[in-house]
């Protein structure tokens, strides 16, 4: 047996684990609960005893993993360092020094989770067999990670990627997370969906299947709806779609990738999406017949896992 | 006396040529005349010769030389390949091949010349001492540049940096040369912003000081009527910068740069003009207090020779 490496994916309810070979099989994976009190101070030490303790039922020592490297949900420095990370409780520190120091000096590296994702779907996912990707993740809010030439993009202050707070709609009244207005997010998130949906069916005095959801109408009632030839969410649809594609355009004339990968919950609609972002991307980008695909990620979940421990392999 | 390296620059009209020490000085810098006939087969050996020619002036041997670097008016593959370059009639050649073979094997780099002048003024310009930086040029056209960790970003398809054919503006109705419909290139080059003028004026019934260039008006006359305080130009510096600014603003949102360096003729135009665009790039970039800064290039047309120059030192 070869070595190991390890992907931790930190996240704001659970701690993901996995165990890799180093050419990507999944060892094994199990979950550690997130314990946020005081700062999040018992985090790192509750992962350590985690890892040692599955190593130790596995029979491996520490000197037969590779490293180990840790997805973050917040931006990281270059050097791995966290100003701040609120969703954990974080503030000012090295994740990856502490993390190494309670592992007898492993080699640990951090990235922020949405770009650790991107580069998991790289490694073993939709973007498998390219080096160059931007994966854009569909959830609660939009992620996003840039992978030129197999490694990631951080950005100087932790805003590589960043696809979701791109300002993309002009003339957005309501406030994004982020302070901004019209961003990526407030648009193409399941939560952006469903106000999109919501907003049509105001505005709109067309009957509509989803006008039996009202208020409470989610992403998926409304990719549902628009599947099953909804007109007025296939309008709910067009425009999210159309500010995906033209975002994905714009990312395109930056950074040029071979492949988009779409993941997240709404990703589910699948190809029905993909095909309807694809056909504003490809209007929006005439300057070349070659285009980049856009595909959908495959790992869901896991893809933090799997990108964590590619970032020890380079 | 170290090794040298050399820049080469082509253009369509003329060849810029640089020879440089190791750490950025210029040592010499010289110019060819661009033969395009017969489909610019003779550029490459016009080089060649002039290269052999100078070094032999110079007393230094090929092998003195550390190699040369290459900056093409087109998309260049990651190999160095050239599809098509229209300004030069090349097609489907590898210049850099052939180019090492007229000069005894030496080691040729190629890129595209709007990310070789953004590597340039990385070297030595606007964006020395940083390691992350977005060159923009405005000129007739807009081409651009990105450099991450000291390397050009090319892309996959050759259109790494074309932040002049981002699709930035809804509803316009004219064409760009990339077929395209609201690129920045279509309100931000020169082109652009006299464009934008003699809109600006047919729009409005307001008296300017623009109104005496009438349809043959420039974006110099733009710029100095806006600076000396005349209100509809103004307004066209606003709209130019508003645009600019927002596309800055999506850019950092995908590689994050240390710094933007703004450069081409339109940037003789100074702090005036980074001011304004500033303004935009800063609303529109709510997410995070750390800026990348705006700064104006300081190579001018010598960057080309400097980017191409820098390629070899990798």
């Amino acid at each position: 047996m070869g070595k190991k490496c390890i992907g931790i994916d930190v996240g704001g309810t659970t701690v993901k684990v996995g165990m890799f070979e180093l050419d990507g099989t999944l060892v094994k994976k199990w979950e550690v609960p997130t314990r946020k009190e005081e700062n999040g101070k018992y985090i790192l030490p509750d992962v350590a005893a985690s890892i040692r303790k599955v190593l130790n039922e596995q029979n491996i020592s520490l000197n037969e993993v590779a490293g180990a490297g840790l997805g973050i949900p917040g931006p990281v420095l270059p050097n791995g360092f966290v100003e701040v990370c609120v969703n954990l409780g974080w503030r000012e520190m090295n994740p990856q020094e502490i993390l190494s120091g309670l592992l007898d000096g492993m080699t640990v590296k951090t990235g922020n989770d949405a770009n650790v994702a991107a580069l998991g779907e790289m490694w073993q996912g939709g973007g498998k067999g390219y080096h160059d990707i931007v994966m854009v993740t569909l959830g609660t809010g939009v992620g996003g990670g840039v992978i030129i030439d197999e490694k990631i993009i951080p950005g100087r202050h932790g805003l590589g990627g960043e696809i979701g707070h791109m300002r993309i709609r002009e003339g957005e009244k309501e406030q994004c997370n982020c302070k901004g207005y019209g961003c990526v997010e407030q648009i193409a998130s399941a939560t952006g969906i469903a106000r999109e949906a919501r907003r049509m069916m105001k505005q709109s005095g067309e009957d509509s299947a989803m006008r039996k959801f009202g208020d409470r109408i989610s992403a998926k009632n409304v990719l549902d709806c628009a599947k099953a030839g909804d007109k007025l969410a296939m309008e709910v649809m067009e425009t999210v779609s159309y500010y995906l594609g033209w975002a994905l355009a714009i990312v395109s004339m930056t950074v040029d990738p071979e492949v988009f990968v779409i993941g997240g919950g709404v990703s589910k609609a699948g190809t029905f999406l993909t095909d309807m972002i694809r056909k504003y991307y490809e209007e929006y980008t005439p300057i070349s017949e070659n285009k980049a695909g856009i595909e959908l990620a495959t790992l869901g979940n896991d893809a933090g896992i799997y990108g964590a421990a590619r970032l020890i392999l380079d």
